[in-house]
This record gives structure tokens, sequence and C-alpha cells, in this order.
């Protein structure tokens, strides 16, 4: 595979495990894959990149390179670049959080997970662009598919960077649905792993209880290795829990012992799905047949979308007050809209929300003891205009950042106008290796289908 | 295996490797594995423990169990219990650092490998004895094999706990020789692996530049295991590196594509060697034959031991001057001894002995382009008698320790009065791995001899 990547100049096409084991194996230097990949960039015609330093990324090439030639140890990630969103802190590229309150911002300590990147070999390419503090207000990056096309966001830059092949792994976040819906609309995976897995010590904190660090990568295995990568205890974040972790790539290399079994659920906002994403979402649970079961939604859980928009809005005029009375000029119009809004809920509502939060929990968990997984769409349809100047509707993610569950983007569909729509998967808690083996199974399912 | 262990009521003398299988595969529950590890603790003779709440022991094993029977993920020590010296910070449990002054400490913040234990699934079991804040004041600890005789030091408690089957797996730490010497006079593995593997964020520094921590096992696989789940790059601990880490287990299972090839030196001070400790050692190079090269000794290296003496007591007095100044009536007179004789030690006098280090550095460094490994002794003999109020002659790990290399205790030999001797490999930097690997090849060559 390597050969042939070489021979045809397409070594940025590599996944990362196939360029990672090329590299420790010495088939491949990382200097020439991150070069491979440099040229790809090129002026960055998506404007995916808020940073990236091309000596910056080869120096850490060259040193990989270096380890591996001195037979010193190797890492999962050997040489293999990664791109981050620019909301996650890290000490020798600026961090600048998708506002110009940050602008120039030169974090002195590097996020958690950076230090797991670094252990792990990978080259740290550069900073991928946010949205405006990882909420509402677009960057100017477009769809790798469509330049008239939103990524999605706020995970804006990653999602397209991967798509575009600039980069096989980027990391990214979700507080709503800020990995699910760009991987859906850039037709790449986006996977949001189970809530306390991947710590959050370094990130710009905007929502306590619903922030999350998700992965981007354009296939399974890719996507099971960054996020293993990723995943480690970490108490400077309380949500980081301290048990071991799943393993999710031998989870995506795994052989279900049976077919899997596949709930799925009519919400009431269904009624937003495009024709073309209904209709190829009903394709797909035709195609999986009897593994997959309709079940009704409990009515207590009808207003989830509000439930979770509440606690998003409220706790991110909380954690970003200081920066909010700061700089309240600095702020784009959309991001003062919801602020204001976030700013009307009470302490009793947020409660309230909490508690209803506490149900919709418990509702989800005791579906899999039956089910292995739920199936969902990752968006209402294909990636909304750049000119709508939105990155698209959330509202089929919210439920499982409110839960916490582990939620996988699978692109799946292509929708009427020939961009790619996907599919999402949900897993129990902490069972993101089980999710890994059945996403794994209904890809080989659809495939035989 | 953990059926006869069930059998003979000898679950305590099951290797964590096996353990931590039989737990994950439901075969043995932690909870059983830890209460027979208290039951063989007892009323601790050897007085190995300074902590020990089997309460606190216990909760941790059974929501082990608990996370097993519920389908989570499991650990690399899932279920099983590590002992951990004094000087290593845990929230849950005083760190009193073998000195009145820090009587009842209770950290706020588990040092980093303490993370790492959790997040493999270990049970933290209690605290160590350790020599006053891991000098050369000893504790009232009793060597297992022989209750007139000392474990060593400073990892006193560690070393003892293991020897007496309390627990399989423990961490110490190594200065000049407190882990190869005491794993030597109780006839166990102990491996001071290479410097900046392990973070020692949490843990008191007694040395910036010469401590290490260090593992404590019965087998070589349960070394590897455990330092494996140590090693971890964290930006806390100066001297950890941002690189990938050898992998141990997989050096430990090794083949050795050729026959190793391995280094001696007859350093100067190997007169110091008593005559059984001599005879055994030279038995060794005798039965590897030809695999052993003898090599002359570089005269610029002849002062090793004062140069790293003179580091250790400079460092000592600089790092500690607080706690020196502010309860200097609270030390042990064998304590002042040495505190008195490192104030002494000039600035000037510190950077030539890290000159000195620096060519010490590169004189072993070269060796590893031609060896697998350097053979040593790990003691100058049997563990003195308790009644000489000291823990032994650390004179034969002083300079791995300087050099940082890793270094592993194997216990090979018997004394004249039947008490263990233990050999000491000496590996590349960073190259752990492969000083596992030589290390089974010569138990393996050894057994065949």
């Amino acid at each position: 595979m390597v050969e042939a990547a070489s021979r045809t100049r397409d070594l940025h096409h590599l996944s990362a495990v196939d360029a990672a084991q090329a590299i420790r194996e010495g088939r491949l230097s990382s200097e020439t894959l991150v070069q491979a990949c440099l040229d790809q960039i090129g002026d960055d015609p998506f404007k995916a990149w808020v940073y990236l330093n091309p000596d910056i990324a080869l120096v850490q090439a060259r040193e990989m390179d270096r380890i591996r030639k001195a037979g010193k140890a190797t890492g999962a990630l050997h040489g293999v670049p990664v791109a981050l969103k620019d909301i996650i802190d890290t000490r020798f590229m600026p961090t600048e959080r998708g506002s110009s309150i940050f602008a120039d911002r030169k974090p002195e300590v590097d996020a958690y997970i950076v230090n797991r990147l670094r252990e792990a070999g990978a080259v740290i390419m550069g900073k991928t662009k946010t949205t405006e503090l990882a909420f509402v207000h677009p960057t100017d990056t477009t769809n790798p598919h469509d330049s008239t096309r939103s990524p999605g966001g706020s995970s804006s830059g990653s999602a397209a960077a991967v798509a575009a092949h600039h980069v096989p792994l980027a990391v990214g976040s979700q507080t709503g649905g800020s990995v699910i819906r760009p991987a859906s609309y850039c037709g790449i995976y986006g996977f949001k792993p189970s809530r306390g897995i991947i710590s959050r010590a370094g990130v710009l904190p905007t929502s306590e209880t619903l922030d999350h660090l998700g992965t981007f990568a354009r296939n399974l295995e890719d996507i099971a290795l960054l996020t293993n990568v990723l995943s480690s205890y970490d108490p400077a974040d309380e949500s980081s829990f301290a048990r071991p972790r799943p393993d999710l790539l031998t989870g995506a290399r795994a052989q279900a012992p049976v077919e899997p079994d596949i709930a799925f659920f009519e919400f009431p906002f269904h009624d937003r799905l495009a024709a073309d994403a209904r209709e190829g979402l009903n394709a797909v649970i035709d195609a999986l047949g009897p593994r997959v079961t309709r079940l009704p939604v409990s009515d207590s859980l009808s207003g989830l979308i509000e439930v979770h928009l509440t606690i998003h809005e409220y706790e991110f005029c909380q954690q970003m007050a200081e920066t909010i009375d700061g700089h309240w000029e600095a702020l784009s119009d959309s991001l003062k809209t919801v602020i204001t809004r976030g700013r009307a809920i009470t302490r009793d509502q947020y409660d309230d929300a909490q508690t209803v939060r506490a149900t919709a929990e418990e509702f989800c968990a005791k579906h899999f003891n039956d089910f292995d997984a739920i199936l969902a769409p990752s968006a209402t349809g294909e990636a909304p205009l750049f000119a709508s100047g939105e990155t698209g509707d959330p509202v089929f993610c919210r439920i499982w950042s409110l839960t916490g569950l582990p939620a996988l983007n699978i692109p799946l569909l292509v929708g009427e106008n020939d961009l790619p729509i996907g599919v999402q998967l949900i897993g129990g808690s902490e069972e993101d290796d089980r999710l890994m083996r059945t996403a794994a199974w209904v890809q080989r399912a659809l495939q035989d289908a």
C-alpha cells in the first residue's frame, strides 16, 4: 500500500494505521509523509488552518525519524501528522480560540492530550480553525466537497483538513454537535467518545458538563487508534474517571460474536430531516433488516433538545463570564444573542434541566442491555450553504452530548447534491470498544447488502 | 495455575501477570486475591508496612470486580495489589516519608504514577516503609529471609513486602542503590528504568538529577508489566521526555535474534565484593562463556563513586533545605552527618562532578553499540546484619544511577549463609526493552548451563 501510494505521489491518502506501520518498519520516513501533507495543504484553499508552520512540523518529523533510526522506542502514532482544533493549548504554537480576544495567545502549558500525542510519537501539524469560542459564529473555512458549503462547526477546520487529505487525523471537540455534524458534512469519520475518557485539561472550557473532545479520521481503525492514544485518566479534568479505558482498536478489529442488535428511535424532531437524508437512513435500516428495532420514544424525553440548550447556554455564560464581561465589543452579534439568552436562564431552570438530563441518561442506559447500539441521523442533511452564515443544525447530536454516550459518524450516504451525509451510531457508556465492533459489523453488512 | 494456587490457598504466590489474566477472565476475583494477600501480611512480622488499611484495599478490589462484571474495560493490572514506597504521594492514604517531620501528612494530590496505576485497574494496597527521607537512616523493617538481617534501603518495605509474598508488585525509588540493593538482599527482581521514563511528580524530591522511580516483583514479566504501566510522559517532571517509551513486556517475552553480547568491567571498588558474591559472579560469567567480554575501565572513571556522592549530597541539601532548617532536631544523627558533609560541598565541586558525570555517560553509551548489556554485581554480598544499623553498601549501583541507565537485579545467587545475592544487568539508555530481552536470555542460558 505504501509503495502504491508512493508511486502515485498519494502519500497524503495513507491511513494513519498504515502510515505509522510503514514508518515504524522504515519503509517511509515521517519527513516524507509530513512533506506530502504540507504539499497537499498548499495554500490552504479551504481555509482549514489558523496556524501552520511547515518548519515546526518538519522538525518534529525529523526527530521521529531520528528516534526510529537510533533504534529507540516508537509510538502508536510514530511520525504521523495530527491537526488540533485551535481551542487546544499548545506551548509551541499560538492558541487563539477563534476569537480576536485571544489573538496570538501563547499558552505556557500544553493541553494534557498534547502530552499523550507526543508520547505516541505524533507530529503536531498545526492548529485548525474553530468557530468563535467553539460556539455559533462560523469560520471562513469551506467544505472541501463544495466551496459554496459550510464544513459544519464548531470543529470546522479539523473536519475540513481530514476531508481534504491534509492530515489523516485531527482532534476536535463537541458540546452540542461539533464533531459528528462536521464529520457528516465533510464525509469522514467523527467520534465523540464516552464522557470522561479523554481529559479536557488545557482545552477552552465552554460547558463543564457537556464539553467533550473528539476525533476525526477517514476510516474506523484510524479513529480508534487516535482515540486510544488520547484516552487517559487525568485528575485535572473533573469528568475524567480513575478506571481502565476501553481499547477501541481491538474493538474496531473484533468480530462480533453474534450479529448486533440496533435500536432506532423516531424522535419528534425527526421532521427536520431533509428528504434525501430520510430516504438514505431508511435504506440503511432496510439493508440491516431484522437487526434494527424501531422503538417508541418516552414522552419525558421530548424536551431533551431544550434541556441541552439550557445547560449549554447557562454553563457557557458562567464559564466565559470573564471573557464576556471584559470583551463584549469583540464578540460577534450571533454570540451576543446566545449570551443574552443564556443570561436569562435562572439557576432553577438550569437545575431542572440537569434533573431531566439524569432521567435521559437512565432511559438511554437501560437500552444497552438489549441493544449494542442506537442508530440515528448525524445531521439534518447535506452541508448548509456557506452563505447561510450558519454551521448547520446540531439537533441530532445534542442528546448524545447530553447523555455523555459515545457517538460515531459513519460517512454512508450521498445526498441529492452529491454531498456526503453521515449516519450516527451511539453506544453504551464506556463501551466505546463495543461501539467500534458494532460499527465495523455495520460497515461489512452494508457492503454485502 | 490459578486453580492450583487456589487449592493450596497460595493465591499470594500468584504472579501479577497470571493474577491480572485470571481476574480479567473471571476465574479469580480481585477481592479474593487482595484478601489472600492481607492474610499473608497478617500482623506484618517484617514491619514492611507503614500504612495498611484492609478496608481501603478491599473497597478498591470490589470496585475492580464490579467493573469487570459490568462488562466495562479492564486494565493491565486489573485488581492486582501494588505497594507504594511511602515517599509517593497518595490522597487517600497518609504519606510520611519515613520521618516524624511528616507524621500523618495527607497529600492533596496523588503522585502521577498513582494515576497511571488507577488507570490500569491496580489496587493500591498500602504504603511501605522507607528509610528517613529516602536516605541513610534505616527503618525497623527486617529481611524476610532472615530477621536478623536488613532488607536493604531505602526502599526497605517495598522489597520486603514483595519478598514476603505480601503483594506481587511494589514501587520504590533509587537515587544511589535503593532499588537494586534491597532487591538483591531480598532475593527478588528490582528494576530502575532509564532516567525520564517514569515521572517523579508527586514523589519526595531528594536529588533532582539522580532520583529515579523503580519497581519490584518476583519475576521478569511482572517487572516489565508494572514498569510499562508507570511509564508515561509528564511535563511536571523535568526529566520526563516527550517521546515514545519502550515496551518492556514485549521485550521480556522476545527471543533475542542472536545471542547477546555482555560486557563486564572490573571496577577498582570490586575489592569490596564478599568472597561468596565474587565466586557466584564468576560462576555466572563462566556459564555464559564467550558471550561475556571483560573490558578495562577507563582511568577517568575511577572517581565515579565520589562523583555520585557529591551530586547526591549536594542536591539533597539544596532540595531539602526548608525541611532541614525547619526541623534539624527531628533528623537522625546519621542524616545530620550526611547533611553536614553535603553542606561543605561547594558549587564548583558540584559543577565539576556534573562534568565528570557527562563523561561517564558518554563512556557508557558507546559500549551499547557493541554490547547488549553490562553485567555487574548488585551488592557487595548478602544482606548486612540488622544490628549494624546500616542498609548496606550501594557502591555497585551508584554508577548506573549517575548515568541514568536502566539497571535490573536478577536474583541468581545464594551466599554462604543461604541468603540471596543478586546480579545486575545494565542496558543502554531508553533501551529498557532490549535489556528485558537480554535478561530473559541470560535466565534461560543459566537454566540450561
